[in-house]
């Protein structure tokens, strides 16, 4: 099956907002089997809703439009489509009530124009709004659907995900499932690498990568007609993906790292203190975000200067003068010293060159120590970070996680 | 003048990706008195590209294609406008030569497809591409102007900016400016309310506010066909936002409220320590992100737990036992503790329920206390903030940058 994507508004086309509604069409109805060939935006008139409609008939069979379903004059995407259907509009009782109902919920009464949201053709299925006033519909012609929802993204997204995706896939008898795996620490191409036998398109849905927030994600997606088969497949993808992976994984879906390191260190009833120099707060910031933060996390220094690193943990004068404040050495001295004087069984610490200043030939912008000290050891590495300032700090908050994780998970 | 964007590209149709070069280039458009009338996106198959294009020409007078000029088979963008144009596609030598100048300067040898990128129809005015190997190009044809520009945004941004926004300028003499006023401290409905007078769509521009990163903006547009007349009147429009305004005021377009706080203390040889609760780092860590930071700022304590309130700053056990960690009594010995710990001449402090969990109806979620301690004196504040535990925070961190902020515009 073949759609287009329609979007209604003059906000779309003169670049007010981005026509995110369309991507998130797109995607959700290559789920469930349908091919998107189009997008259309166009503005708020009506004889140029007709021309657009009329196009997309001869060339989609799924016609989605979105926006146009308010209770103002502008609003005339309902009108303009059943002019081109030769459908005539009247209004429905129920959706009367159902619309005056949500007002009355808000404690407001209906304004009259928002009859004109009840108003639909006698075949038309009706797709309630949940989110808003503006109900929409589905139309079936002479072998073209149309399928006519609110512009507001949460008001689409939730007609679309609860009432179209059921009807599409009754219709097309189609399944699909998706399982994102997150890792860490391996670049795009090295991954790739790994996964060479079985990166692809296959008949049955497909294995790609790609980048997330300094994440590389490997996305398994499985499609069939038959639901118990896709739900077995995906299965099977996944343990053939995590074998070649395996300590790169730090989760699935929309798990954060933070949050399963919260997580854990929650279960055996461990704490952190941090220490920050040039993350400057980055990275208490990622663990006290987290759900349970509280439990596992009492106090973190911001070390910004070199006397704060000698004054809060008594990280040693001579070390800083010998070495740096950017060494393996002060490293090892800040997380051994915050572990110490927070009392807690892991300190953890960073300092670095964040850059744009700052940097030298033999200690340029990048050069970032972590350390994570424990009563038994303490463990430091060396990162050579590129980018801007922004992304050589949040990349040494994620690799301070990560190691942390992997610590974690050893034990 | 009607403009049509066409965006070539599966990538684009199939929802990979969000097609937000046809919102740039739409708000980009009306900048130069351009009126952008639809967006298309269309697949990469050269039959279904050649039609949108026969479409376009028909009921609009430029349009724009992004995407399709890569070096591969799939790109087929010049292709099909050419024929669609019945021009012909020659081989360009200088073109050849900045396309291998360009794999040089990466110590890479120009693989053989990419002399495709090199070929343009004899008239076509070519667009260099300096961060990328596809140029792009002008076409003229009776009364139609078909601009085609590369797919990867910011090769599209920095090639319409640099060549095809002149272009227009010159061909419509069409002259625009805008200005954001960022503002905080007032909700979007009070300062619609103070702007009243001002606010609106007039026929040499319009003064519009709207919502950006916990701020209110005021954007001013002025446009018009005299340069010098469109430069005083936004000067104009700007002095009466101004005064209507003032201490709302925190900085003009991309300016960022932290940096101009580090910029002032930079300026007075002040400093300033941070002792966060609830903002967990959040605080330090955007101070700690601006340029200059480090003269500025030597230490910060993230004090989660009541004993690191105590611990690092001396706030007394009795005050916490007596009004609770978060309360006035609480920041404000926060403040004035890490003041003198670190030395400083400026302590700032933050303490509240950021949620989910943990509020109370006396202290509900939401709650959060903030303060500035100087030699001369302390300032409290106390907040009722609503939204999620990321929201509380961020919002959290805003309100305190915004007090501090103004305390330094004060002296």
């Amino acid at each position: 099956m073949k759609a287009e994507i329609i979007a209604v508004g003059d906000e779309v086309v003169l670049g007010h907002v981005v026509n995110t509604n369309a991507s998130f069409l797109a995607e959700a109805l290559r789920q469930v089997g349908v091919i998107p060939q189009y997008h259309t935006a166009v503005c708020d008139e009506e004889k140029m809703i007709k021309e657009v409609v009329h196009i997309a008939l001869k060339r989609a069979e799924l016609i989605i439009l979105t926006g146009g379903l308010g209770p103002t004059e502008d609003d005339m995407t309902k009108e303009a489509v059943c002019q081109v259907l030769h459908q005539k509009l009247q209004i429905i009782p129920e959706e009367v009530d159902h619309i005056k109902k949500y007002f009355e919920e808000m404690k407001l009464s209906m304004p009259g124009n928002n009859v004109k949201q009840a108003m639909f053709p006698e075949k038309a299925k009706i797709l309630p709004n949940y989110r808003g006033t503006a109900p929409g519909c589905i139309l079936e012609e002479e072998g073209n659907t149309i399928i006519l929802l609110p512009g507001p993204p949460q008001e689409m997204k939730h007609m679309f995900l609860n009432s179209v995706l059921p009807y599409l896939k009754e219709k097309n008898h189609f399944y699909t499932e998706h399982i994102d795996i997150r890792t860490f620490g391996m670049g795009e191409s090295a991954l790739a690498l790994k996964l060479k036998d079985l990166l692809g398109n296959y008949e049955w849905g497909s294995i790609a990568t790609y980048i997330g927030n300094y994440e590389v994600i490997v996305r398994i997606t499985v499609y069939g007609k038959e639901e118990a088969r896709v739900k077995t497949q995906i299965q099977q993808a996944q343990k053939r993906v995590e074998r070649c992976l395996e300590a790169y994984i730090i989760g699935y879906n929309d798990e954060k790292l933070e949050q399963k390191i919260v997580t854990l260190l929650k279960e055996r009833h461990l704490h952190v203190a941090t220490i920050e120099s040039c993350t400057g707060g980055l990275l208490s910031a990622a663990l006290t975000h987290c759900e349970g933060a509280s439990t596992v996390f009492n106090e973190g220094i911001i070390a910004y200067s070199n006397d704060a690193k000698l004054k809060y943990v008594g990280v040693k004068e001579e070390t800083i003068k010998s070495f740096g404040a950017v060494s393996e050495q002060t490293v090892r001295e800040m997380a051994e010293g915050i572990r110490l004087v927070s009392g807690v069984e892991i300190g953890i610490a960073a300092t670095g060159i964040a850059g744009p200043g700052g940097g030298t030939s033999e200690k340029p912008v990048g050069l970032v120590y972590i350390g994570i000290a424990t009563k038994e050891m303490t463990y430091t590495h060396c990162l050579h970070l590129t980018g801007t300032r922004t992304e050589i700090r949040e990349k040494t908050v994620k690799h301070i996680l990560f190691r942390l994780y992997q610590k974690l998970c050893e034990k």
